[in-house]
């Protein structure tokens, strides 16, 4: 699937570290927030912060900020974080595993209801409040379960095999931990997440700073 | 540390996608091969394929396309990671274990000598081959090994005074995957790792496909 019709991705991706900021704020009773005291926060302009949200559909007041339990409910429903997603988790290691006990995802709306992996020590276990099934289970388990949204962290050798099955289980969505560029039918939805971009993005950035001392 | 001088950071990012597909193309015994190649992998366009490796230095022959070997190094070496980046991981739960037995890492310069937690059943253990100290040992075994980045992966409300610890004992960067945002020195590079915002383009692209069906 192109990313055509879509907000600029790095507005998209800003919106939780706005979220999480706002959120604060409203912990500690506020009831607006200027767009300068989240750029600030943020280290961003001002201007950038401002266009960023206004793709929520929110309006700021002049002067005052925004109203802040508003701007959670408008990034929350542009996320369509108000609504559950559910999920499974294909490959339950150590990174598998992870991402079934992080509540930040539990908190935005993720519901993961099974995992899937091939070792027989893991299978019938629970892992962070998570069943963990058969790999040879997925099509039955998850057309049982309405999974929407498969997490994808098996060896990269088998990642396109595991996809297939996937899609054909009814799973519409993949966030793609592997190593792997998966090739499947445009209509699926395919959230590739690379660790190495984030490695890069830092080698490159401590590269710079000892050539500058 | 402000990202001046820095290249255009999408670059930075696609960089580790190329490098991929030219090591996988050097394994087929390849010799040369075409930015058009390489983008019709990735779907994207060839100029900017073209445009990415040039930041390299990798010169490439018109009709031919780069020289594999040399890609592979001019990559590597414009990342540094034909070097070792000595590392410690700060918070031995499930992300941390994951990412001290993600290869991909190791096969990138990343080298993890220790990691720190507070809990004493992980304590003197072996994780992932990774020796596990006392959350106190910090400031002496991360000077005595020399670490240059730490890999912070404790919860949130102690993220800040950590990396505080972190950078007295002589850590010039920090790979932050916590949620929080770290106030520090500004000659102290700190890359943030949110797994948020590849939820929030995953979120907003199912909505996309739920709305066009």
């Amino acid at each position: 699937m192109k990313t055509k019709k879509l907000a600029s991705v790095p507005t998209i991706k800003r919106l939780p570290l706005y979220l999480q900021i706002v959120e604060n704020a409203h912990k500690e009773g506020k009831e607006f927030i200027s767009g300068t005291i989240i750029a600030e926060e943020l280290e961003l302009e001002p201007i950038q912060v401002r266009k960023d949200l206004a793709i929520t559909g929110i309006v700021g007041r002049p002067r005052i900020g925004f109203p802040v339990a508003q701007l959670i409910t408008c990034i929350h429903e542009f996320l369509l974080w108000d609504k559950e997603h559910s999920a499974i988790v294909v490959g339950a290691g150590s990174l598998g595993s992870a991402l079934m006990g992080y509540d930040e995802l539990k908190k935005r709306g993720m519901r993961i209801q099974a995992a899937f992996d091939s070792d027989p020590a893991k299978i019938g276990r629970t892992i962070n409040g998570v069943p963990v099934f058969a790999m040879n289970d997925i099509a039955q388990e998850a057309s049982r379960l309405g999974s929407e949204l498969a997490i994808l962290t098996v060896p990269p050798d088998v990642a396109q095999t595991v996809a297939e099955q996937l899609t054909s289980a009814g799973i519409y969505a993949i966030w793609n931990f592997t190593n792997t560029k998966l090739k499947l039918d445009e209509d699926i939805v395919v959230q590739r997440e690379d660790l190495s971009s984030g490695y890069a993005m830092l080698s490159v950035r401590m590269k710079l700073r000892l050539n500058q001392t």
